[in-house]
C-alpha cells in the first residue's frame, strides 16, 4: 500500500473522552471513528487489523472441524420467548418492531437461532456431533459503553455452537475447542491465560475464559505459581483452609471507636493488623430477612459467590440502613455478629480467627478479644471472598498470584439448557428421543484488537505482533522530494517486497522524517526500513524493529531485508 | 471437504412458499434456512458461495484503488435528520430506541454515515479523491419480502462512496467503478448488462444498473439490436418520433359500446387494431385538480416518467372515481380528451394518430374518427410510456428488443446532494471552501447468489459457474461400503486434488449412486468424477461436467483430472 493513496488520519492529541490506552491509541492512529455512543467505524487502517484477527480465528476454527455459517442479526421475539430469555435479557437487548408491529431484537447472541436451525434439520444421531460457527455483528445495549471497541455496543464476535448425543462427546469437543483457542491466541502473538470462569447468565455447567494479559485489564485472575491452576478471581473457589483455630487468649472488651467506620480506621485506632478484624456485610436474604455475611478485615466479598448461597436473595442487594438499624440497633461501621438477630454466614477465612475485633452493634463501639464458641455461637461457614495474592492454590499446589486480564474468549458446556427449553430432539441408534448436549464457544474478535494494544504499546504508540499488524514493514524514504535516487530505490524496494509477499507499505506522503517516524511508531508497524542518500552511497539500508531501541544497518539487498523482518519467501 | 463431516441437508420436495426457482433450489439444496419473513440463515453450503462472490467483489474493488472500511449497522437518527431522509425513508427503514430512548435505525444504506466520517477527517483537496467501501449487512423492511435472498429484508451489500473536488473527477471515478463492476461480473461468470437507470430516491444525476440476465428477472430492459443502447425500460427516454400525422379521413361519430371498458374489448367490438385507440389515465395533479394522461392503446404508462412531470402530483396517484365523474361525466373505460374539463398531457406516440377512437365521456359510448386540431385542441406532449420491442432505439441506431434482468449493481453520480445537506466542505488549492462531488456504487452481494441460480439452472438443480461454486469438483465413489479399493482410490484422489489446490469435496456419506448423483446435480457442483471398480480395472475415471449431457472416460491420473476440470496447478 502506498500511504499517499491510503486514508491515514493520525493525531498527536489524546482524545479527552478516551479513558484507556487502547481507546486513545486507536483514535490517535485513526483506526476507528466514533459514530455514536458505543458505535465505531473501522477505518481502512483499523479494518486491516480486524480482518487479520478474523482470518486467524476462521482458519483455526475450520482446521478444528467447525463449519462456518451466517445467521441473521435481526431475530424474532418468539424464539427468545421459547427459551425464556426475552424478558431475562432486559435492556441489554436492543428491541424493535417491524412495519407489521412484530417484535424483533438485534441479536446479542445466537443460542436460540442455532437451536431452532438444528431442531429443524437434524433428526438422527448420524448427523451429530456438529459444530457450527459464524463471525458476525452483535449488539448489546451496555448501560455505559466505553473503552472504545473493548466495550462497544455493536461488535464483531465469533460464536460457535456444538451439539452432541451425550456429555462425554460434548467434553471431547469442548477440549477440541479449548485447544483451537490456544492455537488462535498463540498465533495472534499475545500473552494469554485460560482461567476457570463463572458461567453466569448464559447457563450451563463448566466454562473457561481466555484472557489477554494486560495491567489495565478489567478482570483479576488468580494464577498458581506452579502454573497448575488459573481462575477468574470471581470464580476461584477457595476451600476451607486446613488451619487450626488458636485457643482464646484475651477477655472480651468493649472499646469506644467514635467516628470509625472502616477497617483501615479501626486498625489505626487500635494498632492491630486487618487480619485480626472482621468485616460485617448485611444483605437481603432469600426469605426477606437480612443475612449477615462475615469476612476477615483484609478480605474482599465476592458478590457472585454470595449470590449463589440459597439463603441470600438474587440478585445480590445490600440491606437498607433502616432494616439494619432495626435488626442490629446500630448502623454500618459498627456491626458485628455478637447478639445479632439475623442469620450469620461467615467466610472460611473467619473460621481460624481467635481474639478478634468486630463491631459491637452500638454506634461508635467495637468489641475486642471476641472468640467463637465462647462469646457467640459458631456460624455457618461458606466460600464468600475473592482470592488474594498469597492464598494457597485451590488445587493444593503452590500459592496464588494475581494478574489482570481482558476477557476475549469464553467456552461453555451448556448442557441441555437450550435443547430442553426449545425441545430439540434427536433419535439415537435405538430409535429413542434424546435431548442433545450443547456447547458454545465465543471470541470477541473486535475486542481482541483493543486487548492486543493494551498488552503491546509504549509511550510512542502501538507495538503490533507481526501476525495482526496492519502492515508488516514500512518503507520510509528520507527527503524523497529532493532525490530521484531515493524515490527510485524506495519504490523498487517496495515493489520487490510486494512481489515477495510481504505486507508492505511505502510512506510516499512526502513528510519530514520526524512526523513520518512518529506515525510509524504510532500505528505500530513492526518493521521499518529507512532509505536515504547516505545509505545508498554505502549500499546499506537502516532497519529498525518497532520494539528495538536502536536501528541497525543492513545490506541493501532483498535477502537481508527478508531476513531482518523474518519473512520466508513465498 | 468430506461430505460426511459437512452439514448437507437436501430435499426433493419443492417448498410451497417459494415462488421462484432460485428460492426453491436454495431451500432444496439447503443453502439457506428461513428464520422469519425476509430473514435467512446461510448454511455452510450457502455461505461457501456467498463468500466466493464476496471475495471477487473485494479483490476487484481493491484492485480499482478503493479502500475497505466497516461502518456500524446501527445508525443514529440525527444524521438522517440532517440529510432530510429520516422521514423520507418511511417504513422501509427499521427504527429502534436504545435504553436511553435515543432513536436509531438499522442502516438501509450508508450515505449519511460516510459523509459524516469524511467531513470530520478530510479537510484538504490533498486528501481527495477517495473511494471508501464496505461489505456489510443492511436491513430494508420490505412490505412484502419474498423470493428468498432476492428480496430479503436483511442482506449483504457492497457499498462504495467516492468524494471528489469536481464533477470531472467524479466522472473519472465513475468510469473506473463501471469498469471494475464489469470485471466483477465477468469473473463471476454471469451474463449481464449495464443499463441506463433512474436514480430514484437516492438522488443525483447519472446512474446505471448492472443486471444479471434471466427470464424470471423482475426488471425489463430495453436493448438496441446494434448493442449501442441499453436502459431499464422504466428509464428508457423515448424522444418524439419523426413521423408525420396523416390528414383526417373520417368524420367524428359516436358509437355505443355498452359494458366495454378495456382496450382489448374495444378493439374486438369495433374490429380495429389497438394502435388506432387511445388510453385515458386520470391522475392527481400537482395543483389538486386531476390531469388526463393519454397513451396509444398498445402502449404502457411509465409511472416514473409520469411522476416526474411538474403538473403531476408525486408520488403518482390515480384519481378517485368520484373526482373523475365530476370532471368527465363518465367513469373509467369511457373517458377521453374530447370536451374534458382538465389539463391534458399526451404521450409522443399519440401525436401521430389520426381518425382515432377514444372514450366519449359518456358511460358506454366511444367516439370514432377523432382528429387533433379539428375535433379538439392539440394537447401538450411528453414522454410517458415504457419502451416496447420494435421501438426505434433512442440513440438512433437500430431498434429495441426487450430482455429481462435482475438488478445486482447500481452506480450513481450523486453530485452534491449529501455533501451540501450535511455541509461537507474541503479547502481547494487556493484555500477556498468547496463542496465535494459524490458518487456511490452498490452491489447486492447476497442477491447475486440468487441471480446466478435464476440464470444458471436446469430441471435437476443449480449449474454454478466455476468461479462461485461451493465446490469445484465432487468425487463420488461407487459402492464404497463394499470396496476398500474404491474407498482408497477415492480418498487418494481427494487428497491429491486438495494438495493441488482444487476446491474439492468427497461424497463419503455412503449413499447409493442415484441419491448421490441427484445431490451433486442439485447443489450444482460444476465437475463430477466417479470412482468405481470397473474404472479402476481399466485405469480410468468417469468425468462429467454438470452442464454436459454425458460422462466421459478419462485416464486415472492427476494431469487428466486437472485438465478435465480446467484447473491450473498452484
Amino acid at each position: 500500500m502506498r500511504l499517499s493513496r491510503f486514508s491515514l488520519h493520525t493525531t498527536k492529541e489524546t482524545p479527552a473522552d478516551a479513558e484507556i490506552v487502547s481507546h486513545q491509541l486507536m483514535l490517535r492512529a485513526g483506526m476507528i471513528r466514533r459514530l455514536a455512543a458505543g458505535l465505531y467505524t473501522w477505518t481502512p487502517l483499523g479494518l486491516r487489523v480486524l480482518r487479520r484477527v478474523e482470518a486467524i480465528v476462521r482458519e483455526e476454527m475450520n482446521a478444528a472441524g467447525a463449519l462456518e455459517l451466517l445467521m441473521p442479526a435481526v431475530q424474532p421475539a418468539e424464539l427468545w420467548q421459547e427459551s425464556g430469555r426475552w424478558d431475562a435479557m432486559g435492556p441489554l437487548m436492543l428491541r424493535m418492531q417491524d412495519r407489521h408491529e412484530r417484535e424483533y431484537c438485534f441479536g446479542p447472541t445466537h443460542e436460540e437461532v442455532i437451536t431452532d436451525l438444528v431442531r429443524r434439520d437434524v433428526r438422527s444421531y448420524r448427523q451429530l456431533p456438529i459444530n457450527l460457527y459464524q463471525i458476525q455483528t452483535k449488539f448489546r445495549d451496555e448501560i455505559r459503553p466505553r473503552f472504545g471497541v473493548m466495550r462497544a455496543r455493536e461488535f464483531l464476535m465469533k460464536d460457535a455452537y456444538s451439539f452432541h448425543m451425550d456429555a462425554a462427546d460434548l467434553q471431547r469437543e469442548y477440549d477440541n475447542m479449548r485447544a483451537a483457542y490456544c492455537r488462535i491466541f498463540e498465533r495472534l502473538g499475545l500473552e494469554y491465560r485460560v482461567v476457570a470462569a463463572d458461567p453466569g447468565d448464559i447457563g450451563g455447567s463448566k466454562s473457561e475464559e481466555f484472557h489477554v494479559l494486560a495491567n489495565s485489564g478489567e478482570d483479576e485472575l488468580a494464577v498458581s505459581d506452579t502454573g497448575s491452576y488459573a481462575a477468574n478471581v470471581e470464580a476461584a473457589a477457595l476451600p476451607a483452609p486446613a488451619v487450626e483455630r488458636p485457643a482464646p487468649q484475651s477477655e472480651r472488651a468493649v472499646v469506644d471507636t467514635p467516628g470509625i467506620t472502616t477497617i483501615d480506621g479501626l486498625c489505626q485506632a487500635l494498632s492491630i493488623p486487618a487480619e485480626k478484624t472482621m468485616k460485617s456485610v448485611v444483605v437481603d436474604g432469600a426469605d426477606g430477612d437480612p443475612v449477615l455475611l462475615l469476612l476477615r478485615g483484609d478480605h474482599q466479598l465476592n458478590p457472585i459467590k454470595a449470590e449463589r448461597l440459597p439463603a441470600v436473595a438474587a440478585p445480590l442487594a445490600f440491606a437498607d440502613e433502616a432494616v439494619i438499624r432495626r435488626h442490629f440497633g446500630a448502623g454500618p461501621g459498627s456491626l458485628g455478629p455478637v447478639g445479632a438477630d439475623v442469620r450469620v454466614i461467615a467466610d472460611h477465612g473467619v473460621a481460624a480467627l481467635a481474639d478478634f475485633v468486630t463491631g459491637a452493634n452500638e454506634d461508635g463501639r467495637h468489641l475486642t478479644g471476641v472468640n467463637w464458641g465462647r462469646d457467640l455461637p459458631e456460624p455457618e461457614f461458606a466460600d464468600l471472598r475473592n482470592a488474594m495474592a498469597g492464598d494457597p492454590s485451590p488445587d493444593g499446589q503452590g500459592t496464588l498470584t494475581l494478574v489482570r486480564g481482558i476477557e476475549v474468549g469464553h467456552i461453555f458446556q451448556l448442557g441441555r439448557k437450550y435443547s430442553e427449553s426449545m425441545q430439540l430432539k434427536v433419535l439415537d441408534e435405538d430409535g429413542r428421543d434424546i435431548t442433545p448436549e450443547m456447547g458454545c464457544y465465543g471470541i470477541g474478535v473486535s475486542r481482541i484488537v483493543g486487548g492486543a494494544i493494551e498488552q503491546c504499546h509504549d509511550d510512542n504508540g502501538i507495538l503490533w505482533p507481526d501476525a495482526i499488524a496492519p502492515f508488516t514493514l514500512l518503507i520510509c524514504p528520507i527527503k524523497a522530494d529532493k532525490s530521484q535516487r531515493v524515490r527510485d530505490a524506495a519504490g523498487a524496494l517496495y515493489e520487490a517486497c510486494r512481489s515477495a509477499g510481504v505486507n508492505v507499505a511505502l510512506d510516499d506522503r512526502g513528510l519530514r522524517p520526524g512526523p513520518m517516524f512518529a506515525d510509524a511508531d504510532l500505528i505500530g508497524v513492526p518493521h521499518r526500513i529507512v532509505v536515504g542518500e547516505r545509505g545508498l552511497d554505502a549500499g546499506t539500508l537502516e532497519y529498525k524493529a518497532r520494539s528495538a531501541d536502536n536501528a541497525t544497518e543492513i545490506p541493501h539487498d532483498m535477502d537481508a531485508v527478508l531476513k531482518a523482518i523474518g519473512h520466508a519467501r513465498t
